[in-house]
């Protein structure tokens, strides 16, 4: 429940239409696509910096919780409202504020969705990186709170790579400038990257001034097939060690073809154990000089098939196909997003192999092969109180497997609140103590997403 | 003075050739490229992350001044031991760690010099973009504590691109490990860029990740000459408009082809009042449409010639040629590395000639004009008083002309002791304050690199 006094305050400020309090007008604020709910006490709808910063400072005075939040199509639980408070949905911060094409730039308030960015750029011949696969619904502002990626970042980066300045409001209400409006800039700290991907737990993004890059001139692809995972490993290994980086490298394991073989029969080859999609983009010449590349890059004796796509469409067909049978397949998944370095990927996936098989565990792992950055899918039933136990201790293991790898847990979903529990396997006490500093700094209540990122204090 | 029982805490655990307290000695400590002389009460060479924890916890106790060290190279002072204290000297911590060509990482400690990380890179197909004209001389802890540029940033980015994870003692003596050995990875705040361009004053860098790219297949240049300044400029607009990037594209001004022309009268064109070198690469084919690209964006009633440069070493002449020039030309100059948004740049070139015109100062400019990163040279001749107050007035107006056109004070050279009066000009008084917290948290005794970055508290 939220103060009377906050909320007449906030009622005498935003209008009913840009205040819910109503339980059920609130409802569609308490998930995201962690699928848990927690409903806000209210959600506002700001329109302006000035308006975030009120908000702010109103919560901060009442020590209310604050829970920036984009589209809510993150999985990690980031945008979830654990404690109550209020859910700050900057939908409505739509303005595209400039469009710099002379010097590659977009300014624009956090609401706009990613895909506007992209059609906005690509009349001018650009486009914006980041890549979700919610692009078409994941606003910048929650690009930018995760960190974003997609398939394109094993040559393009992340959002962290494509965001030259913000303008953030701090937990005590105040307005930061960030960065600047050039490529080049060395004046003070980085405040611009330790924002980005800190999950709205340190300042709520108002403006975000984006790095825009060239469209390539052309475009093309390859999938390959072979019957066994480690000719397959063997080859994303293989590929990564090319000189030009392929604009993606995704990759498909068993589990995946299977689930997509038994809704569409003849898509793969009958003996494909696991595949690769492989774009590459650039100049006409480049492409040609990669694809042969690649293609020599994958063979082996594991080899099924390696072919130039005819189109894009077809390059992705089996990966399209496969998410919405990840939806159907199983009541609950258990979805990470970690990532190994490239050369340890057989390992990995072996590793992983060896898990599901001990804790026998239906999984579906697929993803960035290119990065190392693998989507586990643990398939389970959550009324199977024995199988979710199998499945936390396997998920443990696969976490320490990918610490003794130098991997990183999350590549693009962040912490949120699934993963915190897991973070001190990877980031010491000593470096994670003086992040919580950090976050003191901004948010001395603690009232901006609080929960999320750390783990519990013991 | 240092205190007695530092300096006996400090004897007993260092041996004399790694810990000099003789003034003599510790002269070569005292200067950068500023030319500014600040000498320390000692010098110590740290050889193992231990050991600089070591040395903070001791500082830190005593409250001793700790001024972090690489090879000297900076021009604005960063590594100046201002207000005495130790200097920590980080050029004996020369371990390459681990070169891993499969993932394409080197892990390095702070005194390994550029080149050699570059040496270590190249014979397996790979380079470390950032490209400082000290690269030769200079350590990549110097390059990472000020994300250090340099001609290839306009295609390839700066430091802060290059950097996937670090190893820091804080000025608590806290070690922490910051980033991960993946491309991807959003496990907690990003202190790995907060550390890079933070010129030493959270923490001491132990220890570096760096991430490598592919050398390109194949390199070209173009030398274009122009008659006038705004047809130049114009030239540059156009080529950034592109779609592929130029790899260098690297500007000289009136001032600087007249130094040229001094001593070498057959160098240039004779009517040439400003050049461009533009370098381009990738694969042969990528080139040659590049550079068919180039030309064209070149052309125009002001171009003299255009034409691709035979070698590298042809197309860098001029720009080699000039460097010593400028040493001998005046005895001081006042040396900036403002940016300004590319497509300003006509604007901000012809206000720079009427702000040196009116303030009566000799100039030169040149640099990285693809990221609009101009290095303006005031020559002033420091006894001459009334000269060295226009100077100054000038430099001030340079500086406001910057803002006012979005650019920042700082590129690549950062702001040091040289700038920091002039950083509330770009930084408004709530960020630098967050700023000063966000310091306090690394260093509460400030005994990291005290002064630097900030403007003096009024």
């Amino acid at each position: 429940m939220l103060p009377a006094n906050l909320l007449t305050e906030l009622q005498r400020t935003f209008p009913p239409d840009r205040f819910y309090t109503d339980p059920v007008d609130c409802y569609s604020y308490a998930y995201d696509n962690s699928r848990k709910i927690f409903p806000p006490d209210a959600v506002l709808f700001p329109l302006t910096t000035e308006e975030v910063r009120q908000i702010v400072l109103l919560c901060n005075q009442y020590h209310v919780p604050l829970i920036p939040r984009g589209r809510g199509t993150g999985t990690a639980g980031g945008s979830l409202p654990e404690f109550g408070g209020i859910a700050l949905s900057m939908e409505r911060m739509l303005n595209i504020i400039s469009i710099d094409p002379a010097n590659r730039i977009i300014v624009a308030e956090p609401g706009v969705l990613n895909q506007t960015v992209q059609d906005a750029a690509k009349p001018h011949g650009f486009f914006w990186p980041p890549d979700p696969s919610s692009a078409q619904f994941s606003s910048i502002g929650g690009n930018i709170a995760t960190s974003a990626g997609g398939p394109h970042a094993v040559k393009y980066g992340t959002t962290r790579e494509h965001v030259l300045g913000l303008k953030a409001v701090t937990g005590t209400g105040d307005l930061i400038t960030t960065g600047c409006y050039t490529t080049k800039g060395v004046v003070g700290y980085d405040l611009t990257r330790l924002l980005i991907g800190s999950e709205g737990t340190l300042a709520v993004i108002t403006e975000a001034t984006l790095k825009l890059s060239a469209l390539p001139s052309a475009v093309a692809g390859i999938t390959a097939n072979f019957n066994d995972l480690s000719s397959c490993t063997q080859a994303i290994v293989n590929i990564m060690a090319l000189p030009q980086l392929p604009s993606a490298l995704e990759f498909l394991d068993a589990g995946s073809l299977n689930l997509i073989r038994g809704r569409y029969p003849n898509m793969l080859p009958v003996d494909t154990h696991a595949m690769l999609m492989i774009e590459v983009d650039g100049f006409d010449q480049d492409i040609s000089t990669s694809i042969t590349a690649i293609l020599e890059a994958c063979r082996s004796d594991g080899l099924i098939s390696a072919q130039q796509a005819n189109d894009t469409a077809a390059l992705w067909q089996a990966r399209k196909a496969l998410s919405p049978l990840l939806k159907e397949i199983a009541p609950k998944k258990i979805n990470e997003d970690v990532v190994v370095p490239v050369s340890t990927l057989p390992q990995f996936l072996a590793g992983l192999r060896r898990l599901s098989d001990h804790y026998q565990l239906h999984n579906v792992n697929f993803g960035h092969a290119g990065n190392g950055n693998i989507h586990v899918n643990l398939l389970i039933n959550p009324d199977d109180t024995e199988e979710v136990s199998r499945a936390e201790r396997c998920l443990d293991e696969i976490f320490d497997l990918v610490i003794k790898l130098r991997g990183t847990l999350s590549g693009e979903h962040g912490i949120g609140s699934e993963k915190r529990a897991f973070v001190t396997k990877e980031i010491d006490h000593v470096t994670l103590d003086l992040m919580r500093n950090i976050k003191q700094v901004f948010d001395p209540n603690n009232i901006l997403n609080p929960g999320k990122v750390f783990p519990a204090t013991p």
